[in-house]
């Protein structure tokens, strides 16, 4: 399916023969990096914003998705007149690398191009998607970002980016993350990588070499996943304890709505996502830890930057509780960072940062319109 | 293995030939029901307290178990000098119907001893887990109970005993539960079934027909359930962000102990439980809504009643929030029943009312010694 998309869908890509080189020793070479903008790039070449992905996420932010067809995952957020004005700013979004949508990734052919990287695509983390995503900023002729902006895993590649380039970044936004990974989040991942090896169509990961995808133990990952999105005020308000149809007991059947709800979650994911992929860019957000990377506290990770910084979290959030985003707040204070920190009041959970919530797009449009005037644009 | 279990261990159990009528207006004949006794019964037959166990819990409440040789699963609270005092009471525990120990339930042989039942055995509820237990105790000659108690889905049982046969019930303990089960723990069960489900060795329950178990749809669904039983706080402390061994960044093996920890959890549980069980007791909590079962309002469960109430949450309990049991109390209030409530401060999460908790420990203690003197044992 994967490798269906992969020749169907004509990804923009920049590619690099040198190939970057990985935390993990390894080396990738060549390198794909898949990429959409949106807007335009000023003379002075001083208004771009890379936007970040999530886990699940890609590069069509402010566009139909080419699989799905449905809207581009951040509308809410980018496009004209949005907070990321896209009739302001030029703005950038990457596939990450080990993604599934073009970048170099498990799915993507190896060098030789005798088949899918599959489970030899090396192990990555979070710095090495900044890395990637920094060579297409080059490439495409910029050499200091306005800001940069994600959620969730995107929001990890913010704080790296600000952590290993803070030259290269005026402003950054950190929305609904943490300074790295909790247990409680590395174990709900395990329970998703579980499921997928344990489904027998992964194959060892060579599901590609049949055309076979796994699509249970995908979906199965993909429902944990989604629960953890969610609130318990959200489920109950969305659902409740409402019947599908007849109140009969049965054994096997979708009783409940939320349980109909959860399995199309699941069952629409796998069309569109890599098992191999999800594998790798789980394993790179448990990797995730600024302080372990920093001498053992975050704020050496930002001591002597000038860049400012946007850190939004959301009440109900209980995957990156806004405790993580007021540690974060207190280590960039401890840098002496420029930092305003927002927490916004929703029953809507994690999934929040993707939706209308207008007290979240105010601060963050008047948060970069701040950068933009301060810098000139 | 759970075929070969119920041939080799030599569970204690009442047979009731006229069997059980059950909510979904089928009927198990003949019934079988597992049980245990501690402390012994005094003269009078007041000194009786039903425990009732959780999800994966058994009728081995307070002596080694028989398949893990692990201690019982609630000695910090039943046995000598503990606060269920089996000096001083008679402790009956029952696997519940639909149970994989000995009572009734899938991994059962059907009455004509052709097979297991598997996905035939009926869907049960957990008023019919009462209908059962309720049989058990008359048939130990016993009219009235000083106590029921019970956590999670033990503390399901005890509403509905309280609430089904109120006469029989001199003081009733809650704790750890809710008056339903709500749209997100519903969720989670999706997720633990949907994985069963896609395990190729379910076989469509069958598993049974050639010695196969669904180990690894199983243990995902355990493990998923595991994380729910803990708090954030807990799996922090207990594992953090440590790793197994080098730091290495690896595709496939472990890399953080927590997911060693869970994956021990999960294998070691498909030892033990019967995969169609899961099944059919998950539905059974996720059917259970009292304020459905009672004309929309929980307090009408409990008009009336002269059983004394001790409700009990923690802190940390994300799967069985405070609020929840606030919420039963309010109802409890609403309908004059005589109740106390005891909030818990452990960062333990669900998992705490297993655990050693003095103050939960000193509070049931006292409710039990208050009840018991009430009635003059």
């Amino acid at each position: 399916m994967t490798e269906a998309l992969a020749r169907t869908i004509d990804h923009q890509r920049a590619r690099f023969p040198e190939g970057l080189a990985l935390d993990s020793g390894a080396v990738i070479a060549p390198l794909a990096v898949a990429y959409r903008t949106y807007g335009r790039l000023n003379a002075q070449r001083s208004n771009a914003i890379v936007v970040c992905h999530a886990l699940t996420g890609d590069q069509y932010v402010a566009e139909p998705h080419p699989v799905t067809g449905k809207p581009g995952w951040w509308e809410a957020v980018v496009g004209p007149g949005r907070p990321v004005d896209t009739d302001r700013f030029f703005v950038i979004c990457a596939n990450v690398l080990g993604g599934c949508m073009g970048s170099s990734g498990p799915a993507e052919p190896m060098p030789d191009g005798s088949r899918p990287w599959a489970t030899d695509f090396p192990s990555i983390t979070i710095r090495d998607m900044v890395r990637a995503q920094k060579l297409l900023v080059e490439h495409l002729g910029i050499g200091r970002l306005l800001a940069v902006v994600g959620g969730s895993m995107g929001g990890m590649q913010v704080l790296e980016w600000a952590a290993t380039y803070p030259e290269m970044v005026v402003a950054a936004a950190p929305i609904a993350c943490a300074a790295y990974h909790s247990a409680q989040n590395i174990a709900f991942h395990e329970v998703g990588r579980a499921a997928i090896h344990g489904d027998p169509d992964w194959v060892g990961g060579r599901y590609w070499q049949d055309g076979r995808i796994p699509a249970k133990g995908l979906s199965v990952a993909r429902m944990v996943a989604h629960i953890t999105y969610l609130s318990e005020a959200a489920l109950g308000r969305k659902f409740g304890r409402r019947l599908r149809g007849a109140s009969a007991l049965t054994f096997l059947e979708d009783v409940f709505e939320v349980e109909s709800y959860l399995r199309h979650q699941g069952s629409t994911f796998v069309r569109r996502f890599d098992a191999n992929s999800y594998l790798t860019i789980t394993r790179a957000m448990d990797y995730f830890d600024l302080a372990a990377e920093h001498g053992g506290e975050v704020a050496n990770a930002f001591r002597g930057t000038s860049t400012r910084f946007l850190v939004a979290s959301f009440s109900s959030d209980w995957l990156f509780p806004t405790e993580e985003s007021r540690a974060l707040v207190r280590a960039l204070n401890a840098a002496a960072a420029n930092t305003s920190f927002v927490e916004i009041a929703t029953d809507k959970g994690h999934d929040a940062f993707l939706l209308d919530e207008p007290v979240f797009h105010r601060a963050l449009g008047g948060f970069l319109r701040g950068a933009a005037e301060r810098v000139g644009v």
